[in-house]
C-alpha cells in the first residue's frame, strides 16, 4: 500500500503524532507509506497514569496486530518494515511519567518508552519550558536524569523546552539530543520554534530536528504553502546538514478539543491557557491544505524531490536520519535476556 | 562456591524469599549453591509503589552485578547458572500491584514480574485469602486476571489463598497453578498449610508445591527436626509425585519487626494482626537449628539423600521442578523484539 512515488528502500518515519488512534488512522499510515511513527504516551500523566496509557497501547497492539507493532529497540523498526506493519515508537512529551524518581527512567525504558521530553511548556523538575518567562536551566535532578537517560538508551527531546535549558541539556548529555517536532524561528518566530543558536547546537551535537507540520509552527499558519515548507527544509538542510533533519509532523487527528485543553492546561491552571492559540482562536488550527493526514506523506516527498533533494537525501530526511539517531542513542542495553518470543503481545 | 555435596548438574532454586537484601545475603546464596531465587517484590504495594520496588531491584542488579542477575524469562535461569550468578525471579505475594486494571498484568509481566499470588491472607479483588472466615471463590475480575496471566505467562500462586478460591483458580486456569511456599496440613494444620484436597488438585493440574521452612508452617515450630521435614517431603512426594514438589523456604533474613508488621497489617487494620503468631509471640519466629540462611541448603539436600531420594529425584526437588514449571507456564510471549543487548542493566 506504499504511495507510488516512494522508494521502497526508504524507511519512512514520522517523529511525532498524537491522534485519536483507530483502525482508520493506522490504515492511513500504511497508505502513506510509513514504516514507523513516534506516538505520544503522556503529556501530564503521572507514573500510574502512564502505565494505563501503556496498557492501552498493549490493547491496541493486540487489537490491530495486523497493522502495527511495538518498537522496543531501534532495530525493531526494520522488523516492522519486513513484516509490513507500522512500528510504534513510544515517547512522552513531559517528564511527568518519572515523577521525582530516578529509577523510573530505567523502568519506563524497559516498558518501551524510547523518547522523553524534559519539559512540556512549563517549568518541570528537570528544566524550563518554552512558555516560562525565566529559564534557570537544567536542575540538579535534571542532570541526574540526563545521565540516566544516556545510560539506559532513552532519547532526550527538547521540543517544548526553553533555550537555556535546551543548550544546557545538549552540554550535559553524553549523547545527541533531539527536537522531535519544531521548526527554525528563522522561518516562523513561534515561541515553540528554535533559534539558530539551538539548531546549530543540535547540529554540532549530531542530534536531529524534526520539522513540524502543525500550522501554528508554520509561516502563515494553516495557509502555509508546501513550497514554503520545502524552502524551510532546504534552508535547514543547508545550515544543519542533511543528516540532521527529519519529519515530526505533530499530527493530532480526530482529537476533540478536550484533548487540546488537556495538552495545554493539564491540571496546572484554573484559567484557560491557549498555547500557540488565543481566546479568539482557542481550538485546533485548520489543517494544511496539503497535509491532512498520513496519506499525504508521498505529497511532501514529491515536493521535496522537486526542490532538488536527491533520492539518498530524501531517504535520510523522510526517515533514515531517525533510524540512525535512534540506533545510536536509543539502543537500550539491559541485562541479557531471552526476552524474544513468538508473535504475541 | 557450590556446597560440596551438590551435584553440579542440578539447578538449585528457592521458590520464595523476602530478606533484607545485601551483599552478605547474595553471597550466602552462592555459598549455598543456589542458582535462582524467587523474591517477593510486593505484599500490599499498589502499582506505583511496586514500580519503586522494581526500581530498587534495578539498583541492586547494578550494584551487585557480580552476584545476581534478573530473570525475565525462565530460560534466563540457565544463563544465570552459566554466568555464575544467582538469577532473581520477581514475584508478588498479592494482586495489589495490578490494582483494578487488567492491562497491568501484561505491563508488569514485561517488567519481569513472573509470579503473582491472587490473594494475601485477606479477601482481594480476585479471590479470598486463607484467614477469611468465608470464601466466596474467584471473583468476576479474578476470572479475567487468571485468563490474562495465562496469556502473558505469569504464574498463578495460591500460597496465601483460601481453599475454595484455590480450587476454583485451578479449575479456571488453563495453566498449572502453584503453591510457592506452604506445607501439607496433614503434616502441620496451620491455616496457611494446604489440605489434601488442594495438594491433590495441584498435583492433578501438574502444578507445584514448594515446601516452606518458615517455622510457623512446620510441626513443632522452630523445634521441627530436619528428619521430620524430610518425612513430610517423602510423604508428599508419594502423594503428589516427585515432579510436583520443590522448595519455597519463605526465608526472611535480617528483616526488622516493622517489615513483619507490614506483611501482616499492610494498611488494612488499625488493630495488630498477628498472622500465624499471637499477641504473646508477635515477632519473627526463632529460626530452625538446621536452616538459618541460604548456606544451609546443602544440609537439606544431604538429609533428603539420606531419606532415600536418588540423585535424579533430588535434582527435581531442589530446583529442576521449578525450572520445568516456569518453562511451561511463565515463558512470556511478547511481540518479537530485539530486546537482548550487552550486559548492562
Amino acid at each position: 500500500m506504499q504511495g507510488n512515488n516512494l522508494n521502497k528502500d526508504w524507511t519512512l518515519i514520522d517523529g511525532l503524532q498524537y491522534s485519536n488512534w483507530s483502525h482508520e488512522i493506522f490504515s492511513q499510515m500504511h497508505e502513506g507509506g510509513l514504516n514507523a511513527v513516534h506516538v505520544t504516551v503522556a503529556y501530564h500523566e503521572n507514573t500510574r497514569e502512564t502505565l494505563s496509557r501503556l496498557g492501552q497501547w498493549n490493547q491496541r497492539f493486540e487489537t490491530f496486530s495486523d497493522l502495527i507493532r511495538p518498537v522496543f529497540q531501534p532495530q525493531d523498526i526494520a522488523l516492522a518494515k519486513n513484516e509490513g506493519r507500522v512500528g510504534i515508537i513510544l515517547g512522552a512529551q513531559n517528564c511527568s511519567p518519572i515523577e521525582d524518581e530516578i529509577q523510573l527512567v530505567g523502568v519506563l525504558r524497559r516498558l518501551g518508552l524510547m523518547i522523553m521530553q524534559l519539559t512540556y511548556n512549563n517549568q518541570s523538575l528537570l528544566g524550563t519550558g518554552c512558555y516560562e518567562s525565566e529559564d534557570n536551566g537544567i536542575t540538579r535532578f535534571g542532570k541526574q536524569v540526563i545521565h540516566e537517560m544516556n545510560r539506559v538508551g532513552m532519547v532526550i527531546d527538547m521540543s517544548h523546552s526553553a533555550e537555556r535549558s535546551t543548550l544546557e541539556a545538549i552540554e550535559y548529555s553524553e549523547q545527541p539530543v533531539i527536537i522531535s517536532h519544531a521548526n527554525p524561528s528563522e522561518f516562523h518566530p513561534a515561541l515553540r520554534n528554535k533559534s539558530n543558536k539551538v539548531i546549530d547546537a543540535i547540529a554540532e551535537n549530531e542530534g536531529l530536528l524534526g520539522f513540524s507540520l502543525y500550522p501554528f509552527h508554520l509561516k502563515n499558519g494553516p495557509a502555509c504553502s508546501l513550497n514554503d515548507f520545502c524552502d524551510m527544509v532546504a534552508w535547514t538542510a543547508e545550515r544543519m546538514g542533511v543528516e540532521r533533519i527529519g519529519i515530526g509532523s505533530d499530527l493530532c487527528q480526530n482529537q476533540p478539543k478536550s484533548v487540546l485543553e488537556w495538552m495545554r492546561n493539564g491540571r496546572w491552571s484554573k484559567q484557560m491557557d491557549y498555547g500557540e492559540g488565543s481566546a479568539s482562536d482557542s481550538g485546533w488550527p485548520e489543517p494544511l491544505a496539503w497535509f491532512k493526514d498520513n496519506r499525504d506523506f508521498p505529497k511532501v516527498a514529491e515536493a521535496l524531490a522537486q526542490k532538488g533533494f536527491n533520492e539518498t537525501e530524501l531517504g535520510l530526511i523522510l526517515g533514515g536520519n531517525w533510524v540512525n539517531l535512534l540506533t545510536r542513542v536509543a539502543t537500550a542495553s539491559f541485562e541479557t535476556t531471552t526476552l524474544d518470543a513468538p508473535d504475541k503481545c
